[in-house]
């Protein structure tokens, strides 16, 4: 065992710890509380598992569920950056890439390299597996928002048409996700859980 | 695809909300609030993949990592059982048991039993892959409580040979990670993290 080794391995699972106050738009589906990113992390995580048999050709549910663990990490140092907040999200990137520098680098290299490289795939967005961890994450919170009736979107003004560009990146990586998802958006049109 | 089978595993990804408003025992490494169950499932899964070099002969770090991503959701039903509450652990396999039941069964029968199977492997802890998975749901409170000055030990009376007799089983699942513990766990009795 090389100590140093171990020691920034432990130094990293230590930091992960502040992901548990990074809190999201997103409310629990008993609507007691925001969520935050490391329950969120691991509600997708799962979801990449157990909707595997909906992945597109070439995706390897395994490493979207690896890539969902650590997709939220950076925002440890740059914070959650609302999906329909302009502003935060045109300076987001680089936030987010100045924390990977940082967070990953707390770990041994050979292993920094290889999460930083997992999270850098995901934010790209284009192989078979960032586009089926992409539409659990942003499946997951119109399933919440749903069972909330609309909470987050009614708190944020946010109107039909931009939930479902959103939905159109769900079937892009999941197409039988994507109809079920369209469906559950149109119902919350018609419920009143979201503007028109 | 098949409508009904879908509406089964989302409605178990809905029953998994629920896993946010479990609470533990341990408190967050800032003393803020106590963790819940789906966070703690979140840090050890990443914990799997981040050390699994340390991982005995045989295990399957990918496999521990999914099997602790769910090691808790009967939780769900049963609440959660403090490790030093005895009369908790006397009835806890039975509550659990029914628990499984439940949640499992809310899924397609091929899934639910892979998944059942899947955590009834964890409860067993007689394998290499389950005993290391128990060794990382061991030391990650080991770790918050030091950071937190041994909060959860002080509330709870817990002396430093029950913590004593859960490093022995970090020991059995993750040699290195035992002897790291263990001296983690002499060093807290030296601060008066931990009673004597």
């Amino acid at each position: 065992m090389n100590p140093d080794r171990l020691t920034r391995q432990l130094a990293f699972v230590a930091e992960l710890d502040r992901l548990k106050t990074v809190t999201r738009q997103t409310l629990l589906a008993d609507s007691s509380r925001p969520e935050n990113d490391a329950e969120h992390s691991w509600h997708v995580a799962v979801m990449a598992l157990l909707l595997a048999e909906y992945a597109p050709a070439g995706a390897d549910a395994t490493k979207a569920c690896h890539m969902l663990l650590i997709h939220d990490v950076v925002e440890i140092d740059a914070g959650d950056t609302f999906i329909h907040d302009e502003a935060g999200n045109a300076s987001k990137a680089a936030r987010e890439e100045e924390a990977a520098q940082r967070l990953y680098g707390i770990l041994p290299p050979d292993q920094g390299e290889v999460l930083a490289a997992l999270w850098r795939e995901y934010e790209d967005r284009a192989t078979p597996t960032a586009l089926y961890a992409d539409a659990l994450d942003r499946l997951q919170p119109i399933i919440n928002n749903f069972a909330t009736q609309g909470a987050t979107w009614h708190s944020n003004h946010v109107t039909a048409d931009k939930v479902r560009e959103l939905v159109k990146r769900i079937a892009a990586g999941a197409p039988a996700l994507g109809e079920y998802a369209a469906e559950l958006v149109e119902e919350a049109v018609r419920r009143g859980y979201l503007a028109p």
